[in-house]
């Protein structure tokens, strides 16, 4: 049996890509446009969307909030981004409307997360979570192949960590000042130490509270007692690779053992860097598609 | 249509209630045993469910650590309890086999959780948590109706969570010190102020990171982006009712509004007292035993 085509959409802060596939072997198309405003730039998604046919499906994962509660009567918008004008955006009623097939609409992250479960770094794992380290720090978790959701999508990197000793930087986050996101975010690093994070060199003392704050999510996403892996993507993390062994090592130190379960205690494979690159979302989206159609 | 006859067994660290009911209205038998080894225990428990008939399913809500892992060598055992004996005890694996039906084996506070949403605090809520405060601190999760799990169950009791400005107390728990059980269950506090819970006035400071603690669990949870609702419980929650106030207000200035939706920023009713009592657990044990005829 053949994967049915599904149309994808990535909607992102700075680009959307739009994608025909029934997998990563099955691309048949592939569009990247610029996110502007959001009359101009939906209009450009669907002058490309109108041009294609046989889809079944379409999914999409989107930057946010966004209100996944399909009772809700903002069901499908962006929420309250502090995005210039994309606050109360409707995208997936507007687009699951146009195009008349089952729609799925999520967070970027859980879409980056189901992508990776289905080809990447956690093929075949029914259970996962993906981490965004880059402008902000979001995470994606699924459970027996969905997302983990309910009231509405993960914010779970606006968790507030246990500090380092002597550490009482205040944080970046305009709502809770240190959280994770606050402390450990490219805008954060940018903030503690006048550097960009892809600038800062490795020995910095400002990333011991970077790989601290990080390990601290990463301990509370595995009390969540959902993952059987971890993937961590974003700009933070995949220009400074050198950060895996060291949030691995903290992550280790802070469980102590209380998780004893192999998977864990393998930290290496238990915490890894995503495969499917910049195709993560825009193929999680793919997936969302694929769920839409299951779930009609 | 009438509900299936199930019988349930919630297996408590101090004793055992085993029930046969279809719902809270319809209770045919109630036994409670007290926990002792688990070879008397268990023969204990089977001496009263064989003498029951026409049940359709078995649920077991368990203290833990337990593994709910079906493909696992363990599954149905509770693994690495501290619990004089009980490590590595098969609880599901024999009960299920014992009685040849349907046979669903959970953590008890999801088996609180899943009663307090059929029946309880949290009736007609797909989405919610359950907390327990007592001698340990547990959170059951549900997600769409099943509970959320993966790896494995919950152990979000165990996050470290942000401390009160100026307070470095070191907590009790064996593995991490001053995460939220080592700062605010009964034993912590016990050993904090050398006075039991129940009888350490309100207005002791103490509670004062008591509350803080609990407070950051409930800003996790809420941003796992699950519950609906949360319901606390336990001894300590119980025998100290002011604490629901503090712990609502508290929440409500750590989130700083970054939630916002309607059922959280009315904290009065998103932070609950549970309503089913000492029949949580029971009839969550009932719940699991119907899921175990729907799944099976």
């Amino acid at each position: 049996m053949s994967a049915p085509l599904i149309a994808g959409l990535e909607l992102g802060g700075t680009k959307c890509v739009a994608i025909l596939a029934s997998g990563p072997d099955a691309i048949h198309e592939r569009v990247e446009l610029p996110t502007t405003s959001p009359a101009a730039t939906l209009a450009a998604i669907e002058a490309v969307i109108d041009g294609w046919r046989g889809f079944a499906a379409l999914g999409i994962a989107s930057f946010g909030p966004i209100s996944i509660n399909r009772h809700a009567a903002d069901y499908g918008h962006i929420t309250s981004t502090p995005k210039p004008g994309w606050a109360g955006t409707d995208v997936a009623r507007r687009l699951g409307a146009r195009y008349g097939v089952p729609t799925e609409f999520h967070s970027d992250v859980v879409g980056a997360a189901l992508g990776e479960a289905r080809w990447g770094a956690a093929a075949g794992l029914t259970d996962l979570a993906y981490v965004t380290v880059g402008t902000g720090i979001g995470v994606g978790l699924i459970a027996h192949d969905r997302p983990v959701d309910g009231l509405t999508h993960s914010e779970l990197g606006h968790i507030r960590p246990q500090r380092l000793p002597g550490d009482d930087w205040g944080g970046t986050c305009p709502f809770h000042g240190a959280c994770v996101e606050g402390l450990a975010a490219g805008p954060a690093i940018a903030a503690r130490t006048g550097v960009k994070g892809q600038d800062l060199p490795a020995d910095h003392e400002a990333w011991e509270g970077v790989v601290h704050a990080l390990a601290q999510l990463l301990h509370t996403i595995t009390l969540t007692g959902v993952p059987r892996r971890i993937v961590m993507g974003g700009g933070v993390m995949v220009g400074n690779p050198f950060l895996f062994p060291r949030v691995r090592h903290s992550l280790r130190q802070s469980l102590g053992g209380y998780i004893a379960i192999p998977e864990v205690a393998d930290v290496d494979t238990y915490v890894v860097a995503p495969a499917l690159g910049h195709n993560a979302g825009p193929l999680g989206a793919i997936v969302l598609g694929q769920q839409a159609l299951l779930s009609r």
